[in-house]
């Protein structure tokens, strides 16, 4: 395969770490494009006849064709995909098969086609994304004002709304889609032309194909566009982001789907039972979503440790890229779309939330804001009052609105009957109502503005 | 500290463990700008008097200049730079202290702090990188015309030229640069006034507060506010990358300065010797540099482990961010530094360098693209002639352009005189001017164009 | 420092990332004991007098004296602890100072000191899990028949005790400490005599030495002595093994101390409170402990992401070996000295966990197996029949020993009411006595098992 | 498949990310022998009837040769490898199948599997290691008077051995064989027999299984068998040790066949070519090799993340465990099997090394000792003197014994002709002759003892 200099064939074991095509042949959608690209602008520059483009270009489509109905034999002999592509195209054609790879070079080849897939798989993340944000938005709008307890250190800490839970994730999954559209912008330069590292002396179009593959520019230094994969790394960090966002919200689903909890309940379709024993119904699928954080940074780890040290231009390790950069993609999509499912299945028990919300003196803070609005104490002495009414109410195993307002008159005599007012959950959610807070009506306003969004972009 | 419920102070251990003064001390500039600016907004909405907040803003001044000074006794039994500042500013001002705390948490503070501190370190990055992308811009413009052997696999692969391989890093700091730019974006959110997680029931102007600190908006969802660190992350992931890309231009420079290369010369001031072997010049910063990559690497990994699974909102757990991304940062500021240190420090052998671009039949390629333009081979056909001749010059021991064309016609009739004009490496060098190729003119046009660029931004 | 060949000294961003002297200076004991042992054994060898060597090992005691105390002035200028010291040994004793470094190199003397660290981490690490595994066995036996829920995806799966679940991590955390017993017996060959990298010509005693500082032997090979790091991210895998199991206790801790279990109770001494929430205790070391697996694994990623790809003997990069050692190892130290601190302190309510442990149906599997063990019926049938009771008991909103007999023979004729006798939860628990089950007399037995293990190792 | 509580299967999205056959079915001859061992065990405790247990023993024995034999339907509907076994043995067996899992759980067998994987996968690490030290040690001993430079910081710093430095490799090899004997030692206990997580009512022998397996006893504590992974978790640590040991000889590889260098040349059997550029000789297998440690050290931080914070027992995440253990090993078997052909494969350029040897003052230390030996000059101003002569050397373009004694003189008086038997490569590579040193006697006694004990244990 690389001409007259070696006499000897490559030992099995060197074939066998060499050969690429078990992972790479999922890239021949985009090296045929690629291909295409080039002999088209070959022939527009006057480096290959039309005849010869023509069949080049024909026989790429039949093989294309041949790929996509199963019926294209892959060999690893070939060691990769654009050798298995380039020696059907010989069968097929003949001679001209043989023009096709005048100024380029695999380095450039499979740098193209790496950015392609990098490309489409930004873009799916992106349309992934936007989905599962519509599925939360919309549970939230649903549950606007269903009071939950919020919590901090999983103690139960304020009346918050499920609706604003929800929403909050919302916020991160925008940024994180926000950071693939990002990734996909930086990487959208060609690297076709570059050749093997230092350009060619044909008299190439590189705008041409930059333009026909959909690329904005071509690449400015043909050392840096066979060389990098900054653009990769860049997407798995975005992957990995939305992982450990994806993590958190599974960890909320499994702890919220524990009985001790009862929050949710996913149907039969999103629960799986155990072989031992009968009662059980899991939550396999957040649990898997969490689980996969691990996959998806250890990917990003992969790659920045294949990265790490190599030499200018192109190095052998390079070949890694593509195993850790599926592997990674390909589990974040599995699991938006998991998620999405269990998110857009999942129903709430709104009595055990709102029960939930008000124990745990969790509207503590409300007779503290009440302490320095109404009488005007400073807040941290009125966060100190407050801890001795939920002392002295803990000790007489009773809630904060069971308390007597005798019991809080002896701790701070100012207090007066309008703090019950401010002591239920509910009038606590529904006082949050500072840009950004819990209240009902935010969770409204917000919901909306997103699904109005996301209605556009879809 | 937290007020009347508590009967027993922490535990050594637990004081120990919890204590952050040490690491978030390095906060309290931000720290005092969240609170001047929140104790002048809560003063315009009509919550705390103009007196209180008069006292409480020249108290954090008197604070600012007590640190400043060296003149603050820091406490691990307050815990953190938060209490340690509003401890100190009630030992100034008295009561008044007591009402900064309205309306806001530790929660919403450490996040704005923190992403106030972020926000810094990546305009700082920008600045340094810029700083190294001028170094690498300027040493390529006077060693433009340079020839080199450009490598693949560390194989002497195809003539290039100092220059071009000098602005290939110019491309990856660039986008580098790039990436810390749009986290800075990202993450300009202001999380003040989500309180500990729910939002506030007092008539805050989130607004205000966050045009105080120059932030874009106030964050939307008071749980994501004070739940998130995907803006920390973000910065370590663009940091990771750029010290892929430092260890990479760091691993050339310990082969280069390599006595078997011998392509460049560190001067004493970026050289160490050894404590045992009198003669040795060691490149100990690029070592260092290639190997800060790995904790780099770790503080992104770290960071990541930390957020994976946690529940909304703040976890303690999310205390650790701090350490991970101050290290994180600070080894790549130190890293950068030392690297734009070494490359205007280093002055190539040109000699050395023209000579290894001729060596190891590196214009083979040139004879194939001779093969293909002239006598009009295939492309895959002139590779396999090529590489007969190749082999044949290999057994002679001659050079490509040493063989006699009298044995090159044996193996290719159709070769002629001409060929010798493409088989310098001056000449390979020269003929690479497509665009992005490593030509000597190319390089003039790149370098040139990115310091015009360089020096409109500084 | 480096003699006679530099003519220019190191420029300040050298200086300041070569310098190490901030983190080593920690190996100071190590690196007096060190050279102590050079110094005797190149007496005794006849390549040092004896009146040289007493003036080292005098002048090395008075520094190790100075550093204790706090009376030490360390240099930045002196890169270094070894250097740092050896100059102030000059300043002490003069002339045979520039003696003491004879026959060795900073290189295997680095390797000594640091390997003399990681042997004591070693053994500070197994000490302290048998501290933690005693708190846990304690505990163990104590609530060797506190019946609590064990949980499988976090759903009610079966009938437990406490004590079995407090002896799960007694067994995880022996295998942790057997593997830094492991990682100390790997590493105890000594690098010293090493010198740079290929021994020396001196007829140095490296038995003596190795004797000397307690190693089992000299290492065979000068250039693995001073160019393998593997010692070290050995012990920082056990660390980072012994870390998972840590922040899965401690997950548990947040989980059970969470108001909607409350299966576990810290005292003030282990709770935080909070700036804003008055009511709140919050298990903030628990998270801690949870957080600092981030910092252990990270470490670990950060050495092996260091060491990747160097070629032998030292490169500079190793320099950063120590900085992630000690931070892996200091992390795990406070971690697991909190956590014995939580786990001493922590009381369950037994009442809550014994009614928890009969909710969700968790007897099924007992029905199941008594249907197996009673009327022979196979057990996927049994379990298929329990799956069908379970599901008519949710229908009727009924606990398993509320269904009325006659609703379960609906289901499966052969059920009797001696059925009613596995159905409860503390019935269920005593009835695993299958060896390593989670019956009270088997936990009894374990827990005083262990116990006098530990005690005899202590 | 879990009975009947469930009316509606699972979702589309969920059964794809929920099932592992793909991944477990390589499982299979463990599955089936530890339900061999469960089955046998059931009869011998009287729980089952012999009839049925020669049955299920029959049909299992059946189902294995059929999947031998390829001719077995593997199912995604049935989850995993246990699932489909049973449901096949339904089918052969009819109700007898049933009966199987009894006293056992999925959460018992999948860990009794998976253990004994590792246990293979550790046992096959060591023998290859031992294959890798062999080739190692041969070489060694035919080259153990190759003298070559040593480097440190890739700066040439003292004359060794090609011998020499390969046994440093075998060193290193043999502390990781030795983990991994360690980790098989550890992990040998058998989970089967603590079903679910609480150990069972059934009278079984957990002695019987665990002696039929394999393993020396069974696990003491039912969740710790069930919920841990720390034993694969070991097995990735000492795979990814090993990793780096691979990369680090992997980069010298690299390094060393590069035309600058030169040192060693594989044969066509280990190197490839280039698509454009016909005279390439690439160290494929080599870069592939260092890559790979990308791969392995991020299987390793997958699975300590996946476990982290996981609460016990089961939960499902832990699926995730057999995927990045099988990468890891994958990876590590290739490139050690890769690395063997490689080192048995490459031919030394003693000339080149040897000329190299004696570049760049490589014998300075030999003077500076000789300083110390003969006229008694204290080693600090040893090395200052030297530095001093290496400068004037190197100013006149010297090597070392090229200059005149005289000018020597002009530094140092004492200096005599005798010096200049110590500063050629060869005699200094001979010198070093104390225990581990580089000396070509050393290096012989090394490769024997190594190539001894190495046909002892194969």
């Amino acid at each position: 395969m690389w001409g007259g200099r070696f006499s000897r064939g490559p030992a099995g074991i060197m074939e066998e770490i060499n050969a690429s095509i078990d992972i790479d042949k999922r890239l021949w959608r985009e090296d045929i494009a690629g291909s295409k690209a080039h002999a088209a602008m070959l022939a527009d520059a006057g480096i290959l006849s039309a005849d010869d483009a023509t069949a080049i270009i024909g026989g790429l489509d039949q093989i294309a064709g041949e790929i996509e109905r199963g019926e294209f034999a892959f060999s690893a002999a070939l060691e990769d995909i654009h050798m298995n592509i380039e020696a059907r195209l010989k069968d097929i054609i003949g001679e001209p098969a043989g023009r096709l790879h005048t100024a380029r070079s695999r380095n450039d080849q499979v740098a193209t086609d790496f950015r392609l897939w990098v490309r489409s798989a930004c873009e799916d993340m992106e349309t992934a994304l936007n989905g599962l944000m519509r599925a939360l938005a919309q549970k939230a709008e649903t549950h606007a004002d269903a009071v939950m307890p919020g919590f901090t250190h999983l103690q139960i800490a304020q009346p918050i709304t499920f609706g604003h839970h929800l929403l909050a994730y919302v916020e991160m999954f925008a940024r994180d889609a926000d950071r693939f559209a990002d990734a996909r912008r930086r990487l959208n330069d060609c690297p076709l032309g570059a050749a093997a590292l230092a350009g060619t002396s044909f008299p190439i179009d590189r705008n041409a194909t930059a333009k026909a593959l959909g690329f904005d520019r071509p690449s400015a230094n043909s050392l840096d566009a066979v060389s990098s994969r900054d653009f990769a790394i860049e997407a798995l960090s975005a992957a990995a982001i939305t992982a450990t966002h994806l993590s958190r919200l599974a960890e909320e689903i499994v702890t919220w789907t524990s009985p001790l909890f009862g929050f949710v309940r996913l149907s039969d379709a999103f629960s799986t039972g155990s072989s031992i024993m009968p009662q059980k119904r899991n939550p396999d699928a957040a649990e898997l979503v969490r689980a996969k954080t691990g996959r998806i940074v250890a990917a990003l780890n992969n790659l920045l440790i294949v990265m790490k040290g190599l030499p200018l231009a192109y190095s052998k390790d390079m070949q890694e890229d593509k195993a850790a950069t599926f592997e990674g993609v390909d589990a974040l999509a599995l699991s938006l779309a998991a998620m999405t499912g269990m998110i857009s299945d999942l129903e709430p028990d709104r009595a055990r939330m709102l029960d939930a919300a008000g124990q745990s003196y969790s509207t503590a803070t409300d007779l503290a804001d009440w302490l320095v609005r109404v009488p005007g104490i400073p807040f941290r002495d009125a966060h100190h009052i407050t801890g001795a009414i939920v002392a002295l109410a803990e000790n007489k195993h009773l809630a904060l609105d069971e308390l007597p307002l005798a019991d809080m008159q002896g701790v701070e005599p100012r207090i007066t009957q309008d703090v019950f007012g401010v002591l239920s959950a509910t009038s606590s959610a529904n006082s949050r109502t500072s840009y950004g807070g819990a209240a009902p009506v935010n969770v409204k306003t917000q919901a909306s503005r997103w699904l109005n969004q996301l209605n556009k972009e879809s």
